[in-house]
């Protein structure tokens, strides 16, 4: 529980006092952001704000990581550090491609099947080390099987350990792809990815408490949850918790900085990431459900266009339908959040009462 | 569980659907807001827009309070009730005021006797009744103990029941007081008060949860908590987080409706009830921080100006300080709510942390 304090608060302040350093430091150097030229013609007033603020968001994390273990002289966890892995390498692609955009000054940042190839070596990297690892409860970080509130039976190592293996990695690689591009699609209008991840990261504090106080170790039984290291991925998630929490101060309307590919990317990341090892994937369509409700309006919308010639929204992802409708931005990020917030209480709830009651 | 569950959605269906219908009321008859002529100047725009939405969220709550206890088929408690009650009746002094600001066309409502004479009724009824209905336990919904996490030894009855009664009742009118008078003071920037009273109320729930599971009637041991109510008083938490949520939809900037003194009166008195009622007295200092230091920076402010003739903020109370100070009205809510966040947390965190350790 220290550890959980400690980081949060570490990472909310080096977040809040990192992020205007780093902002005069991208000023001085002249960088700023170049807003889609796709997106709704108001954002253009948003050109030269600076971005990249993801990696401040991924140092105040790791930073937070180091200061939570050093204080309660615990050593870190492999599932604690293959999800930091995980959030700083698709940090790192992300910020390979918001320089390139920045420095070429163009709106396209690396090229698409470099961005994919860097997204899939991390991803892979991550899910292939995350089947490794047994500790002395015969558990690793992730496991082969389907997860919703607790591992499923339902087995991708059905015919085999490297049926599993292949399969497991497929999986985790698309839950990734997903997550990170859930979030890449949300951020866009001022805070509203930030908060949003605030409230997915606040319910992965809870859990992972949640499931080290009933762990099948301390408290064996049927409602008793079987994950590595869960005290830990409280932890990390308390510290990306705490760094978006310090860095919306600035991120929130009207953004001083914005996160970029390399924050959405990190963020997307270590969501997944959380889910995957606190065996809660399928509850992550849940936890995360504005990214889910904002990637499939894109996946609506296109697919619609590709189909009948007709769009469904006047512009995907869905927050730049209501700017189109007249809504303010701000109206929207509050409302946006206010949903975020409604999503990550019924999953939590679902999560709680599934052991209260068993489903 | 299923009741906690069930009153958040209720009660947030209702405030989020309610609202507008309440909106369409109020402006067919034409019931706007009157703007304190000692506001910032650029506050004069908001003239016209409706209050007294604090109806909307009183009603929403009581509904959802009866609709989670129908559902469970569980009778109400006397606790939950109380704090019921005390919310109510504080929101009728408050809708008087507004009423009589609104029908009079000026910005003074109720008569300052009036009104305190009111809110005074309203809680002395409340803290003689609190201390009544002793359950098999032993237990009322509130004791004449001082409080901070559970009850502490200091006792206002250290001089027979006589004086504790008195003493109690005067401690509860001043926790009533204040708590009101700084949801009222943190009123008055779209959106900033009902957010900060949803992560208030927020707390409560988790708090009435944990109490519940870790009642002495269930789980007795050194760390268990003596509360009449706690899982009834986490559905209370729920009904008012829930209407706040909901109206926090319309509320949000470009506020629609506001809640005038209506809400502020009731939502602090609720705030007060469920701190008085969870014997979390002192700790409510953290977890409604906000409204704390907002109060503080008037008692401040007013107490420097009498005392040295300076005055210490440009405008109090805090939150136009930064207005004057150029901040906009968005960015200022959101950082306020930030920090009402952070007090949420560290009550959060001292309130399980004396649970897991002592303190």
């Amino acid at each position: 529980m220290i550890a959980v304090v400690a980081a949060s608060a570490v990472s909310m302040v080096c977040a809040l006092f990192g992020t205007p350093l780093y902002i005069r430091f991208l000023v001085r150097r002249g960088y700023g952001q170049f807003i889609r030229d796709d997106g709704p013609t108001t954002h253009h007033t948003k050109r030269g704000t600076p971005t990249m603020g993801g990696a401040v968001i991924i140092g105040s994390a790791v930073a937070a990581y180091a200061a939570a273990h050093l204080v309660t002289m615990s050593p870190p966890t492999v599932s604690g550090l293959l999800v930091l892995f995980l959030m700083s390498g698709l940090g790192l692609v992300g910020f390979l491609d918001d320089y390139i955009k920045i420095s070429r000054q163009r709106s396209l940042g690396l090229r698409a099947g470099a961005k994919f190839a860097g997204q899939a070596l991390v991803s892979v990297a991550f899910a292939v080390l995350a089947l490794q690892f047994e500790n002395e409860a015969f558990l690793t970080p992730a496991s082969t099987r389907i997860s919703f509130i607790r591992d499923t039976p339902i087995d991708l190592a059905f015919a085999g350990a490297a049926v599993g293996l292949v399969l497991f990695v497929l999986w985790a690689f698309f839950m990734i792809a997903a997550e990170s591009n859930g979030v890449n699609l949300t951020d866009g209008l001022d805070g509203l990815a930030t908060g949003a991840t605030v409230a997915t990261t606040g319910a992965y504090v809870l859990i992972g408490l949640w499931q080290s106080n009933n762990s099948c170790e301390l408290r064996p039984g049927p409602q008793c949850y079987e994950v590595r290291d869960p005290r830990d991925l409280a932890v990390v998630a308390a510290c990306v918790m705490g760094a978006c929490f310090g860095f919306l101060w600035w991120n929130g309307s009207p953004a001083k900085i914005f996160m970029g590919d390399t924050g959405s990317l990190a963020l997307g990341g270590a969501i997944a990431g959380l889910a995957i090892t606190s065996r809660t994937e399928l509850l992550l369509v849940l936890l995360g459900g504005l990214f889910v409700i904002i990637t499939l309006s894109v996946v609506i919308q296109v697919g619609s266009f590709k189909l009948t010639g007709r769009r469904v929204f006047r512009m995907a992802p869905l927050q730049h339908h209501f700017e189109l409708a007249g809504w303010g931005e701000v109206t929207i990020v509050i409302r946006f959040w206010l949903i975020a917030g409604v999503f990550v209480g019924v999953g939590l709830g679902i999560f709680y009462a599934e052991w209260v009651v068993g489903i």
